[in-house]
């Protein structure tokens, strides 16, 4: 069930995860606490790796978006799976050096670099700078001519694919900050050679993100392709690389469908494969994005109840002692999860319940209408798939202390990021 | 207009705060940059104080909601204008600690207060534990038998008032994390002797946010001195203390009401008054907990532009260097913000933009369609009333990094909150 086949049920009825007792760990190490199955990591890694050497001839590079969850242990898995990364500020970047990441995996994204992060990626010496717009690529040129450096860029177009409607296509996402239309790519690359210090190496595009269909990936490939052609014909210019971006969705709960990334990426680099033929083109270099489907299943975050609330005909709040700020995902996008009572694991959820956060703000909702089993004041609760776009978007929201991320690998306990204390909350503070 | 009397056009054309050219300030401190003035949390904090002694006879006391903005400098500020402040975490405490803050005047709120937040509210002296509910009140009462203490409490109750709908009384107000229905609270009052480390001194109540009308105010005050008075006929308590909590608006934009506090204040007092004389009841001693209203205008924040992205027939995308990570309101809240070329602060604004953050997401939107004066790169535009509720639900992510915040006061710029550093980004990291 979703994916997480390192949760079981101990003798004792708790949840387990790799035969770690939840329980004993929620007490040894407090709560809230993300934690994270490293093995799951592993094997998403794998499963993406393997496609592309499967069926895209080990001509490509799958780069972790870095963004879901960016840490220096995060970092040095990817680096051991033989995958790059993408980063998407002068932060991330900084995590990746000083996790020793190799700096030529690394893609260097934003839809506004500044002139310092800019400095900071030429002189680690990223291996591509994807170039949002023409200004930046400007901006670039001078910063390289001034290091005496050649940038190898791609540049981000918008391929007019909308993933989160039912005709995949809509004209609509050319409303978008990132990028620029296909029309604008032609014309900033008919006039490349005026940007000395920049090597154009080709294209990156993204459609959207939780996408559960393999269509639009498809589509976008398809369309990327048939730029690439358009582009060889008006510039002579021969694309070698394409980066398809990310946006591989999980099942979050059982109402979500269930992406098939192998079956996804063999679909992708069928038509990319075709295409070129077609076109008699070269094949490309394929660069693809996961986040979420790389760290997402692979984690889960452990709240003790507080006190629950019965309202009676309206509703039952259970209380635990995390919030919005550790996950904010409901408050922001409505977010959906699944929820384990890891303290009764072996009793069939049967009580409706909403789980609500500790900060004082009534939107602080963690999963709205759950089934929760028996739930009891000091039980402890698991939100699954909690590993992406939590710990790394968590404030701290009502002066609320950044959970610590445990690492979990068969028989050893790993903390990879320390639980902030009260002293780091007022450390800036004068 | 909006409050902001502060902020003036210099003869340079350039947005200045009390004769500091806002241009000047951002090449200095560089940007994203939160700039707050002084002058405007004092006379915010002296309108509502005065308010209380003029209207009130001296007989309450202005509590901060410091999770509006909290840090160690508010904290002082708010202690040097005779305020009182509510906290809602061990974090906000601690931080109030740390600044000297006088603990008899801190009441401390929250829907699931942690033990160790107890212990650390009973340790330290707070004034008030504003108890949520009965499993708190036992858990309280224990904590402070073992201590040897007597803690003084105000019950929190739902009034029942839902101050953003038109009638402003809804039962499905009812639906709240929050506190207990009135029938609990006289249920739990019955036997309040049972808590013998306990000592019941009032009610708290809180109707909601950014409330601009004063009339749902005086309806809860009005409904809290009715069942003050019921109180006192069931359970013979006499009930001391009411707080009414805050929800004080603040104009975000010129289609924002404006609420006059102090005809608030004066109307809620006189609605008291009077009901207390109806139902032959002693006064209560009353708090107000205006967070927003005593920051929110207090603030701006300062951005560069990086890009700016003409859509024809769509939309202009002005990219800044901050994000949604440093003001999430808009993507959690949809909320509307006043926006000046502080660049071109002598130019009527003329462009329709929206002000777009550098996060890689595309929700990513600090304004939607506000006009802007030319807006040019390298331009420096601030975005108004964002002294509550930015810093203080700020995020790294995509590991940006926290702005500072700097106080301006006449002649004096003061760095309160230091800008967060790439060493700080990873410090937890292991």
């Amino acid at each position: 069930m979703l994916q997480m086949d390192y949760l079981s049920i101990n003798e004792k009825g708790r949840l387990s995860m790799k035969g770690h007792d939840l329980i004993d760990i929620s007490e040894k190490f407090g709560t809230p606490i993300y934690i994270m199955n490293e093995k799951s990591i592993r094997n998403s890694c794998k499963k993406f790796v393997n496609a592309i050497n499967k069926y895209y001839d080990s001509k490509g590079l799958v780069l972790f978006a870095s963004k879901s969850l960016n840490c220096k242990e995060i970092c040095k898995i990817i680096n051991e799976e033989n995958m790059g990364i993408d980063v998407v500020s002068g932060g991330e970047l900084y995590t990746a050096i000083k996790a020793n990441f190799p700096m030529s995996k690394v893609h260097f994204h934003g839809n506004n670099k500044t002139p310092e992060e800019l400095h900071l990626a030429i002189n680690s010496g990223v291996g591509r700078i994807v170039v949002d717009n023409e200004e930046e690529l400007k901006m670039l040129n001078n910063i390289a001519q001034d290091k005496n450096k050649i940038c190898n860029i791609l540049l981000r177009i918008k391929p007019g694919v909308d993933a989160h409607t039912h005709e995949f296509i809509k004209t609509g996402r050319v409303d978008s900050k990132f990028g620029i239309t296909m029309k604008e790519g032609i014309t900033l690359l008919e006039n490349i050679q005026r940007f000395k210090n920049i090597n154009f190496m080709g294209f990156h595009c993204h459609i959207g993100s939780q996408i559960l269909d393999s269509r639009p990936f498809i589509l976008a490939a398809s369309i990327m392709v048939e730029f690439i052609s358009k582009v060889k014909s008006k510039t002579g210019l021969s694309t070698q690389e394409l980066n398809l971006g990310g946006g591989f969705g999980i099942q979050y709960t059982e109402n979500d469908k269930y992406l098939d990334y192998d079956k996804c990426i063999k679909e992708v680099s069928i038509e990319i494969k075709e295409k070129c033929e077609d076109l008699k083109l070269n094949i490309p270099y394929m660069y693809i994005e996961p986040g979420r489907s790389i760290v997402g299943s692979a984690g889960i975050t452990l709240y003790k109840i507080g006190n629950i609330k019965k309202i009676p005909g309206i509703r039952t709040y259970v209380a635990i002692d995390g919030s919005m700020a550790d996950n904010p995902r409901h408050i922001m996008y409505g977010s959906e999860y699944t929820v384990i009572n890891a303290s009764k694991a072996n009793i069939k959820p049967n009580k409706l319940v909403t789980i609500a956060g500790k900060c004082c703000e009534s939107g602080d909702i963690i999963s709205e209408d759950v089934l929760l089993a028996d739930p009891e004041v000091d039980d402890i609760i698991a939100i699954l798939c909690t590993g992406a776009y939590n710990y790394s978007m968590a404030s701290n929201y009502n002066r609320t202390l950044k959970p610590p991320i445990l690492m979990i690998n068969k028989n050893k306990l790993k903390t990879i990021v320390k639980r902030q204390s009260l002293e780091d909350l007022i450390s800036l503070d004068i």
